[in-house]
């Protein structure tokens, strides 16, 4: 089994309104924070020699007209489902 | 200004509904896929010298009882929302 992270962001030029709104909330709080850009990250347990990352992204995990990725191998250890939370 | 990545991940043993869904529709996919965990990806535009990012993230970003966080110093271009789509 391998690991393999996967983070998905907006292209440029995308409105981001989550960005914005935590901007927002760390201002609030007294942050000084000129820009957040909001994403997602995701880690993927495969079976060895499956799996097409990139083909999993392009159909399904992200939107191509919107958002771009990036595929990482991984040696991170992966907080398993079964694990105690501490 | 800097630009700062956290990544925000459930702890071990939290149950993840979000990246359960995913691996389901991955796996109608025909990808095979043993597990999927979802999180958060922020990049922070920080002026120089400013932001304590492991306290915005105890207080805001994250939930401290059911998640985990790591911060990144990055030197990656931020995708500001000044640019324009790819």
């Amino acid at each position: 089994m391998r690991t393999v992270r996967v983070v998905i962001t907006l292209k440029p030029g995308v409105l981001d309104a989550p960005g914005q709104a935590i901007r927002q909330g760390l201002r609030a709080l007294g942050f000084a924070v000129d820009e957040v850009r909001a994403g997602k990250y995701l880690e993927l347990a495969l079976p060895h020699g499956a799996g097409d990352v990139e083909e999993m992204c392009a159909r399904f995990l992200a939107n191509p007209l919107i958002e771009t990725w990036r595929i990482e191998e991984g040696e991170r250890q992966m907080a398993t489902a079964g694990g105690t939370a501490e």
